[in-house]
């Protein structure tokens, strides 16, 4: 073990992902089901030695950690930065009782007006940041909750979150079109549906029963229902995170099928945006936080 | 048992309720839990007759009933009459093995375009008109799945279906917001709320999680939460339906909460809507469907 050893996790709700760390480089990675909403309080430290075990020696070695495990709810909450700020790199030393590890957790951001949080994203765009000291534009990284946030000379500047991928799991699983959706896709009716509720926000109210009439009425099929019911929420994004995009530089930071879903949505408006992939960018965050504690 | 005497049955997803009637009088009452969604195929008969099974006599007695149960996943399809028609009355004679009931289930309405489908609302619809022969205006049917219906000159002219209710439900129990929500209800913050998305619809994407972070970062009150999440889909929903309430009668029919929220958003956009119970509606709709087969 030498000082160039150490492990980076990503610990958001849902999983719990860890990588041994030498300097930059990933050399081992493992996960597990154990994110934060699924572990009971005073077993996190269990939870992620069950995960690490092997790889630690009897010397303490550094684990800096991102997401929702620095929450209240998580193993120890890590404050909340407010915009404007640096984004990522704010830590807090968390007790453990295996002296194997040196446990941190790093912050997540705030903002007081609009009210907003993030956990675990400012650490991808600290990433970016990070592969790109100049940048200024707009970083958006979909997911359950999409962050969408401008960042300009060094410091994330402010931002804002859609529920969108959330709703859509709401609405294709637990609502009346659960009946309505197939497990297809059809890009041209995600296309078309973008444009529907980019331009008419309202028409968001009623065209999701829609999807369930035309199914019942016309017998439309359930890929296209399923395609219509991500366009028509991912257009009224769009429309409300319009200053958002326009005139800017977008990057997009998530999973390779998000980042597409969004890249074909902002094409619609005149944007070609740039995707990175989000561990990536998680480990690129992870790794400047780690450097600069050495 | 006289020709006055038969049995009005309202069978939707969830309930399951029949009134033991003597023209247009209900003289018993009775409900379960046995909605549409809850009976398995071929079991309706038993659910119907475990119900009502006291009030029969030898001889065949009518039954009419209106909602979910004439759906395909129902006990008998009743084909839905295309918009525009007269609003409810028109039936079928289902097939039943018990001879003490002479079963008919009343037809859902349909529009083809924009596609939308109701099976139970025109049975209140045509009890408001049953009231109010001369009714011209717009009837507010506000439920899981709110119905906005244009009627004039006795006829269902056409219909949109805001899933509003469905939302909430999803959103206040499903969601991350669940955990900033509180049980009671802020009044003013209901207002305000509608006025938000009334005005700019493409604001409730983004208003959805600023919910959470109101509550995480300002402790705002999960009463004000709870009647803002409200507020924000009925403002989005007016904004939406404006065609159906802008410059029109508009009448609710539903139960007194519902109503009631409906009436104080509505009279932000300058209407006074005429409340009605929607019990009293449905009754009144399978009242006159009753009549016109005698």
């Amino acid at each position: 073990m030498t000082d160039q050893d150490w492990i980076a996790v990503d610990w958001g709700t849902s999983n719990l992902r860890a990588w041994r760390m030498q300097g930059s480089n990933a050399v081992a990675e493992a996960s597990s089901d154990q994110g934060m909403g699924a572990v009971a309080p005073g077993r996190f430290e269990a939870a992620l030695l069950a995960l690490i075990e092997g790889w630690l020696e009897d010397r303490p070695m550094t684990v800096v950690a991102c997401g929702m495990v620095g929450s209240r709810q998580g193993w120890h909450e890590a404050p909340y930065r407010a915009v404007p700020c640096v984004s990522g790199g704010a830590m807090v030393r968390v007790p453990q009782t295996d002296e194997r590890i040196a446990m941190h957790i790093l912050s997540g951001v705030s903002q007081a007006k609009p009210a907003d949080v993030m956990r675990g994203e400012e650490t991808q765009i600290a990433g970016l940041i990070a592969l790109e000291p100049d940048f200024d534009g707009v970083a958006c990284l979909p997911g359950t909750h999409t962050k969408w946030a401008k960042i300009s000379a060094g410091e994330l500047c402010h931002f804002r979150t859609a529920m969108t991928g959330e709703m859509f799991h709401l609405l294709s699983t637990g609502s009346v079109l659960r009946h309505s959706m197939g497990e297809g896709w059809d890009a041209e009716a995600f296309m078309d549906a973008i444009g529907e509720t980019l331009s008419r926000p309202e028409r968001l109210a009623t065209a999701l029963f829609n999807l369930r009439a035309d199914g019942l009425l016309h017998g439309a099929s359930g890929d296209v229902a399923r395609a219509r019911l991500s366009g028509l929420l991912l257009g009224a994004e769009l429309a409300a995170l319009k200053p958002y995009w326009l005139g800017e530089r977008v990057d997009l930071i998530g999973t390779p099928g998000l980042n597409a879903a969004y890249m074909a949505a902002l094409s619609q408006v005149g944007i070609e945006a740039k995707a990175h992939d989000g561990t990536e960018l998680v480990l690129a965050g992870l790794t400047a936080a780690w450097k600069a504690m050495t």
